[in-house]
């Protein structure tokens, strides 16, 4: 296999580029024709930072994938193309590069999104996946944090905790997890799943919408606090996947189940008047969706029915940057 | 000066941040009214690969962006907006990311383009910008690669080597340069200019166009090879800038002179009825733009008038990846 960026770039990454407009990425640009909104964000993935230096090297590449799309699905919008900043250890063998390459065509194919550029380059320092991803709206607004009302109601997506526990586990602190439990939330933490499947919805019935990358407490925070709203969350009836119920059951505790991140769900808002459509929609897409609570007056998140179990009701995660 | 990611988010790079679909950098996305074609380019720089430890951290961030302005200029592009992402060293003092921001928001307002969102992260490896440009074709055609004919010029915008030389004065590598051409390499290498004042130009005229961030005979060979054709280049009408002739004059060699990279001038092809217009374009834009030779039939670059001065002719940046 060859090593230079080139030699990389051609065999590995062009035949994933199949859309006319990134030219086979042999061409510094890609040319995208363009009608109304587009969508775009961006977010990089960094080893021991949100992957693991063992993690499979397909999955890495799947997630910085993922965790873009996640950002789309939960404004509404449906992705269009992407463009891939590869950032390479000098100390990491080049062979693990194809099975990269494998991973996220796998990806790109799943969720029909166009790789449109990119750039590959070493570095002395650890495994950086930078990905830009752009989408277009599937309605006519695209949900933004400060759109949250009084009298809405909060839903979120699929289950909270396989995130953390995934992480736990594979730390080694989650030493009484049945196997079955172990394998389901290290694959999670893994491989999140963007909740792309539901973006229609939210496009058509979300007052805010924000994915739950950080956490919910601290995700919901800046809902509040972006749309001068209180947003009151009753515990009790966020949704925990299988394994955070096994393992509150033997901790009797939260733990960081509420307010650490990695879970990518969608956390939005809307009108009680929207309640069967949002319902029928989630059976429809094969996504649970769940009502936890209700956006009032006022300032912050109050977490009820959650007395004494949470370990950091006011956190959330935010990197801590430079010394 | 808040050291997490939201804070400084808030107060350093959400002013830089005007553009109303920027959402102020705080609501994950971004949201642009396009129509047309939409021109993309993302480049990362890495410290120790494309800068070094301890450049100024403001010029830093102008670099970052610059590379990525080239690649836009060289396309016939205007830039519009740009993503950044920014992965921050462990080590290294949080208090600089006011400069590196002061840098980038002066480039910004200079060269016109919104900041329309971003990442922050930290790492425990170098200092690593990535950044994702947008632009929209001043002209009808995008100019490719590929798109060389026989029988056209070969133009080159500015002069070359302050790159290479900037390069080699910071490493000790050109003790004998005197005071002023010292200073004026260091500075260019660090500073490369887009030539976005010529990208009118270039859509305009250009058959083929690139920009030579990775040495001229080596992305001269893209051309040709992407085009199947041959580029006949005279090494004696190739502008070199002041400090370089200083240093041909000194060493009676080319040395990497025209096969590294770091300059970012633009090296474009265009009919010989064109003359008049790309010259009177570069004087009326105050940029140097020089004759360097003819597109034939063939393959390869043919560089004449450089016997035995080259150290090698068929070279080209390429960064190796991984072990």
């Amino acid at each position: 296999m060859p090593a230079d960026e080139f030699g990389i770039i051609r065999s590995l990454f062009a035949p994933l580029a199949t859309h006319a407009g990134a030219r086979g990425l042999l061409d510094d640009v890609a040319v995208m024709e363009t009608r109304g909104a587009l969508v775009l964000t961006t977010d990089a993935i960094v080893e021991g930072v949100h992957f693991r230096a063992d993690d499979p090297i397909g999955a890495v590449a799947k997630k910085a994938l993922r965790v873009n799309l996640s950002d789309l699905a939960a404004k509404g919008a449906a992705p269009i193309g992407a463009l891939l900043t590869l950032i390479w250890p000098e100390q990491r063998p080049a062979s693990q590069i194809e099975e990269f390459a494998r991973g996220l065509g796998e990806d790109l194919h799943h969720y029909d999104v166009a790789l449109l550029g990119g750039d590959t380059t070493s570095t002395s320092g650890p495994l950086t996946v930078s990905i830009t991803a752009l989408g277009e709206p599937l309605g006519a607004r695209v949900p933004a944090r400060a759109d949250a009302k009084p009298g809405e109601d909060i839903w979120l997506t699929g289950a909270l905790g396989d995130g953390w526990l995934g992480h736990e586990a594979l730390c080694g602190n989650w030493p009484t997890a049945d196997a079955v439990h172990r394998a389901a939330v290290i694959e999670r933490y893994r491989l999140p799943e963007p909740r792309t499947a539901i973006a229609e919805i939210v496009a058509r019935c979300a007052g805010a919408a924000m994915d739950v990358s950080d956490g919910l407490v601290g995700d919901a925070a800046k809902i509040a606090s972006a749309s001068g709203v209180a947003l009151r969350i009753d515990a009790r009836s966020v949704p925990l996947s299988e394994a955070a119920r096994a393992w509150m059951a033997q901790t009797a505790s939260f733990g960081r189940l509420l307010d650490w991140g990695d879970d990518y769900e969608i956390l939005f808002t809307a009108a009680p008047a929207r309640r069967a459509e949002i319902e029928a929609g989630g059976v429809a897409k094969s996504v649970r969706v769940t009502r936890i609570g209700m956006v009032e007056q006022g300032a912050r998140v109050r977490m009820e029915g959650a007395d004494g179990l949470l370990a950091d009701a006011g956190g959330g995660y935010a990197h801590k940057l430079g010394r």
